[in-house]
């Protein structure tokens, strides 16, 4: 007999989700049991907020991200994770659990309640695309379907109350195979759109394209690899779209962010005379700031929902049959554009460490740009390391993961147990700053205990060095932790993890080397800067910040 | 010139805040520096969880707490700490910084924003007494009193959010001296149920009082003994309220928690013929599951906004003035009530370590109990540990904190820094569960970075055992953390902690000497007991939970 609870596990795994990230708490134990004894794999992490972070990393990993929390202070804790899931339409299912209803009936005060017992659904409609309270056996599987529904189609965070008394449950049996998820184009409008835009495109004399966030979202790589085969057209990332396409590409120029990018990926982005943008959004991070200099008017802009081409809109054409409908339209592109050949990024020849020379946060880079393999997946924190990390060589695709976006500070180290999870394949690189590792530092916990062995390299440049730049104060000094030792108090074995802490060029490249080779563990290589020290792209970001604040 | 923000800071300050907690973004970078140049010291956490405990602790004993987090990634991360304060009535100002006005009225794609402009407000409603946005300097002086007022009277957390570029802007001064805050009672409905009130606890032969919460919040501790030693009636306190009045007082029967308690707190409260609840909530905790056997035809329940005596209310009965008015109107109480003489908690007299015993949890709280300082504050995370700790010994009023109805495990140690920045006279200890610990354990280094030094003891059970005894299941292990060696990992100089490992009765004996001695820093106890080892409630209210179960 089918329960609302295998009903909804069923369903989850036909979506994709292989693993559940969570945290134990009495209102969803009986709801454990059951995803304990599901396909679905269920990883305990040390709080809720890194159960979010693990679950959204492995939703963006091509999957579909899910959490298993309680009710009340483990739904509340993981809000922000949820937050930036949807900010980045990032898919994940989150099941909370909940009081018996009998309790909430009578309004009963039970442990865990803030307010009433709708507020916490209430919360979470804010930043889901659907958010249910399963309250009966007969309207469960239809409320579970819509749900898990939009999660796929919207490709963002989707919120599932059930209370304990509902768990076990019987009900109805899911039909077979996953949930039909609606086709989203019209036709018409489609074809008038490609029309219009192929026509724009092909009197262009210097088209390119600039690949955003929901290609990698609706999986279109190849699509959009096809595209920009038969045209030739240069193209861009922005940070979240990093790897959407593979960097090797000859066409490819880098990572746009308005006045804060320079050479090819600015240039040429901001010089076209027709802008195709695919899956882009302008926000501040995207444009530099609102440094961008782009023209609305020389702009076709492709999104999941709708088109705008200049200054006027289409509705209801998916992005996914744009590019394809638009690849098969483009006949007779000129030539000449497949001249084009801007200087992509590229990995260093070589990185030859200076004797004793202390490390800077350019060489560092160096270093970590060349010794970076192609397989591992980067997931960089936000900070000073986005900077670098954006500029870091990835030839394949889907090997680099940050909230460019949201910006969550200590993202990285759980959304690597999400990464390690999705891909057991891929070595998992953490690129993080010291402020976000104190953040979230229990996810090496956690890490460790799963047999996890990702690489965790720590720049510790003694403070918020961001926010140093921007705007400095005695708020942006932090306790400086032991980072590298760290790993030691989080097991009793002694033996599942490494740290490793380098000041200098040749002990860096040591202890990359020694990482390299140790892939049976956990590494943590904390590398020591100076307090000021930054990327060139962070200064520049800080200049400008600056002058702005001064015109004020 | 007065700003929106010395306005506010002023009004904060005036309410009480001596410090306020949090951690800088970039949104909320101007306020920071206001902060830092007013009377108000800013103490930076790890993360804005940790804030949100801290604060909560410090206006839980006796100010008001404050803190200060950037929008979206910031604000979201402590709406649980929020939520907790809201539930358990503590008063707390958050405030929280947010893009610049002209940003939000363009409706601009700016980071940490993963909704619309007002989600944050919106979503902060639900768990405040009240949520604004500052807009306008003409209107901003009126919404933060009306703000700071609330949280006054209603000891609940309120929010205030306010836009980078409404920092600065002048507005008009605030009046002399703190918000004047409404009397609340109507003075006949007061006389009214007073004089009923009186009338059945004359005629009672055995009535009793259960102390709750808002005696506590409202500081009403005097006013509360007074009564108690004008008649003579015995009185237990909630979990919640436990050192809300002295239990070092003849009449004290202990922590009333229904099915759960056992001896005099149970027996006395619930055979009293009349019996008195000042500011108490019949939730799930405080009745033992709903174990209590109360009669609501025998009982007066006094709260902070009304009377119910037995089936009708009073509306506008502030519990103050009804404490008082009661006191008064109460003449000729028998002398005999006087001769109650329920056994109090005691300190034990001695504390005899056998010889190599290993540590079970019943010698280490006996331990405990006996070594304990009256001067301390003891702050109790959740799990085994709230059981053992609710029946220690502590004679003086306001030294014990615990979350005994939200129940948000990782509560204590970011508690003990408010706590300790609320209460420098008075050291804190800290009983900690590892499951409890793994959730926030960076508080310690934020603890060490300004220089206190309580004491943490971690009762490491191997795992979840609170949910071991009600419901088991492989997501109640943990991984083993080295959880005495911890604070050496988050600092660099060496000196600033000390931590222990012990196992039997003699170590714990000679790691609390030692740690009473060594006032000078902070130190880490971990006592290791059996991994199903607990105290005699827990394994009590597993039982009941377990039966409970097999009901169904």
């Amino acid at each position: 007999m089918t329960t609302i609870s295998s009903y909804l596990l069923t369903r989850m795994h036909q979506a994709g989700v292989g693993h559940a990230f969570g945290v134990p708490g009495d209102y969803v134990l009986d709801f454990m049991d059951r995803v304990v004894e599901s396909p679905i794999e269920l990883i305990c992490t040390c709080n809720e907020l890194n159960a979010g972070y693990a679950a959204d990393a492995y939703g963006r990993l091509g999957g579909i991200g899910a959490a298993v929390v309680t009710y009340g202070v483990g739904g509340l804790s993981i809000l922000n994770a949820v937050a930036g899931a949807f900010a980045e339409r990032g898919p994940l299912v989150l099941v909370s659990g909940a009081p018996h209803s009998k309790m909430r009936h009578r309004g009963m005060l039970m442990h865990h309640l803030a307010g009433d017992y709708h507020m916490q659904l209430d919360i979470f409609r804010n930043v889901t695309a659907a958010a249910v309270m399963l309250t009966d056996a007969r309207t469960a599987p239809e409320q579970i379907d819509r749900a898990i529904a939009a999660c796929i189609n919207e490709k963002r965070p989707v919120y599932i109350e059930i209370p304990v008394d509902l768990v076990d449950q019987h009900c109805t049996d899911p039909d077979d195979g996953p949930l039909a998820v609606a086709p989203t184009s019209d036709s018409s409008a489609l074809c008038e759109a490609v029309a219009e835009a192929a026509e724009l495109l092909a009197e262009a004399d210097n088209p390119a394209v600039l690949v955003g966030l929901e290609v990698r979202r609706f999986s279109l790589a190849q699509q959009v690899t096809d595209l920009l085969e038969k045209t030739g057209w240069p193209f861009a990332t922005t940070i979240n779209s990093k790897t959407a396409v593979t960097e090797s590409h000859p066409h490819y120029l880098g990572v746009y962010q308005g006045g804060f990018s320079h050479g090819p990926a600015h240039d040429t982005i901001e010089q076209a005379d027709c802008l195709l943008t695919l899956g882009a959004w302008m926000t501040d991070i995207t444009t530099g700031g609102f440094t961008a200099h782009l023209d609305d008017s020389r702009m076709i802009a492709v999104n999941s929902d709708k088109v705008r081409i200049r200054h006027h809109y289409y509705d209801q054409v998916a992005l996914g049959d744009f590019v394809v409908a638009l690849t098969s339209a483009l006949q007779g592109v000129p030539s000449d554009l497949h001249a084009h050949s801007p200087t992509p990024y590229q990995r260093p020849a070589e990185f030859t460490p200076a004797k004793d020379a202390a490390l800077t946060v350019r060489r560092f880079f160096e270093a970590l740009n060349h010794w970076l393999d192609d397989d591992m997946i980067v997931i960089s924190d936000i900070g000073d390391v986005i900077f670098g990390a954006t500029e870091l060589y990835r030839p394949q695709t889907e090997t680099f993961i940050a909230q460019g976006y949201y910006m969550s500070i200590g993202y990285s180290l759980p959304a690597a147990l999400g990464a390690c999870f999705a891909r057991p394949d891929r070595r998992a690189i953490v690129f993080v700053g010291d402020g976000a590792f104190q953040m979230t530092p229990q996810a090496i916990s956690t890490l460790m205990r799963y047999g996890k062995a990702p690489i965790v390299v720590v720049l510790n440049n003694d403070g918020y060095v961001i926010e140093r730049m921007i705007h400095d104060g005695p708020y942006n000094e932090l306790q400086m932790w032991r980072y590298s030792a760290l790993a030691e108090a989080f097991q009793t074995d002694g033996a599942a993890a490494e740290g490793r802490l380098v000041k200098t060029e040749a002990e860096l490249a040591a202890a990359l080397k020694t990482a390299a080779d140790t892939t049976d563990r956990l590494v943590v290589i904390e590398a020591q800067v100076q307090r000021t020290d930054c990327t060139e792209i962070l200064a520049r970001v800080g200049q400008h910040l600056r002058d702005l604040a001064a015109e004020h």
